[in-house]
């Protein structure tokens, strides 16, 4: 839970002023997300979510989030939809930071997915992906394989500290994948954090898609290798096929995989793995005193990681073909 | 800010499916209150707080607290409304605890309040007041003089840690009420706890009252007592002589204070003062290790007292005669 900055009145009533939505009847701090602070916002015109960036979100990357958001909105992917000010602008400041007004999407996400939210999600992910096709602008994917090394030595030996052997499995891993990283596949807009406390269902049906904060122009695959690892393992660390097949199938309805992202996909998922696995990791041994947010354990994507090296083929997923 | 309990998708699904409001659309917790957890509830009927009564709030008062609400808000007092399940219930449990829904209320609560606020929390004040005279339920107020030498006992010697010479200030001033304390003036229900984060405004008007769950049954001059100290003190600690009128000003517009109340405001007011000092210090000397919440300054109220007890007469509150 979140709400790190604190907004005078007067302050948010004169920026809610540069917007048409009429004056504020109500702000109430939401106790969701990690990276930003998120206010409930209600006005004369309706309720929305009032989102201050904080220190993690690189200000430079907003356009890209923001520009994207309202560009997957007008083609029909539900997501929340920057406001813009009278003066057309989608990126105020407020309380010295950045910060927009975003429409309140309705939903809610669910804590055990079933193999129906797997094939919701992977529907969903596929129409991103052509959704997003002539969107212009583009951002480099800052954790992709080349920033997996120097995360690695960020965790500056420890890594045996959490776990015996993670030093040797991760470098390992990180040589292999460096070796065999596939390139040229087809891609795009991708999502790149479609874990499932970013996407809404009502009523089992999926309602929208949240935090854009990590989207990148990269491998659609790679987007998928990263549903894979989120939705559809077990808290016990199997692998459930019958969702990977729901997910797989699902998105192929809308977007079929080529022949190289289909014998890419193993090599995505050990990728994607060891990309959550450092990040993950990196958190866990530079955990501040005193801090708020327990940190997640990298310990169950180093499992993921192992299952998916001994992956030989997509058809283990559940991919048909 | 507070949420303290989780609750499973299927488990809210079905405590919502008992009311009359809808399918579940949204529900994000509030990053607000410190005794309970409070969630925003989007339903196909509207917006609504689901709150959840944590621990400090004790289960057999609460049908005293959700039928005050109700009471008071069929007589115009503007404060949450408890929505009645199809059983005509207001309380219901989940995720362990009572739980109730109420309203949505509109407005903000002021950071720093002019003495415009101050006369319009000094008339809801008494309407207030007045509104409770027909309630039928009584709630003794347990935080009121014979419970005040028990909490210094809890301080347990260790009140000159925080301020010196404390101790004896507070025992001094605990041995003149208890011989001075008055009874028998006008009484009923009192909020108890109206602080200005318990009070909501729109574009400067009052727009409702929330927090009901000090509420009790006591002498009207004593919550009018709280608000004087809540209200009408600067942060440097002098007392605001401009808003102390224009709340005694306004609460007499709607009820007028008889002679008694008159008389004793000035040690109604060192009892107000005492009251929030000593609950201040418990929790100042009693915050757990690595707790999230930091605990408010007892000696803010030490010098209100100080203040009061120099008072001869409420005219010093700015009350005219």
């Amino acid at each position: 839970m979140a709400v790190y900055t604190e907004v005078a009145d007067e302050e948010l009533a004169a920026f809610v002023a540069r917007y048409d939505i009429g004056a504020v009847l109500a702000v109430k701090g939401i106790a969701e997300g990690v990276e930003n602070s998120n206010f409930l916002l209600h006005t004369e015109r309706g309720f929305y979510i009032l989102t201050l960036y904080e220190k993690r979100v690189r200000e430079e990357d907003l356009p890209f989030f923001i520009g994207l958001m309202r560009h997957l909105a007008q083609r029909g992917i539900t997501c929340p939809q920057p406001v813009l000010n009278r003066e057309g602008e989608a990126l105020g400041r407020l309380a010295g930071r950045p910060a927009a007004i975003v429409t309140f999407l309705d939903g809610m996400w669910v804590k055990r997915p079933t193999a129906g939210h797997c094939a919701g999600v992977g529907e969903a992910l596929a129409r991103l992906h052509l959704a997003g096709a002539d969107f212009a602008m583009r951002r480099e994917n800052a954790l992709s394989l080349p920033a997996w090394r120097p995360l690695f030595m960020q965790a500056d030996g420890r890594a045996d500290t959490v776990s015996p052997g993670l030093a040797a499995r991760t470098l390992s891993a990180l040589d292999d994948l460096e070796r065999a990283w596939p390139a040229g596949l087809p891609g795009g807009v991708i999502h790149a954090d479609l874990f499932p406390d970013n996407v809404f269902f009502i009523s089992g049906r999926l309602s929208g898609l949240i935090d854009f904060y990590f989207a990148c122009t990269d491998a659609f695959a790679y987007d998928l290798a990263i549903c894979l690892n989120a939705w559809c393992f077990e808290a016990d660390g199997s692998f459930n096929l019958t969702k990977g097949q729901a997910m797989l199938t699902a998105y192929e309805r809308v977007r079929r995989l080529d022949d190289a992202e289909v014998a890419a996909l193993p090599i995505l998922c050990r990728g994607a793995a060891l990309r959550f696995m450092l990040t993950r990791l990196v958190d866990w041994l530079n955990v501040p005193p005193g801090a708020l947010v327990k940190p997640k354990d990298p310990l169950e994507y180093d499992r993921k990681l192992s299952f998916h090296r001994r992956v030989a083929s997509a058809a283990e997923y559940g991919l048909a073909r």
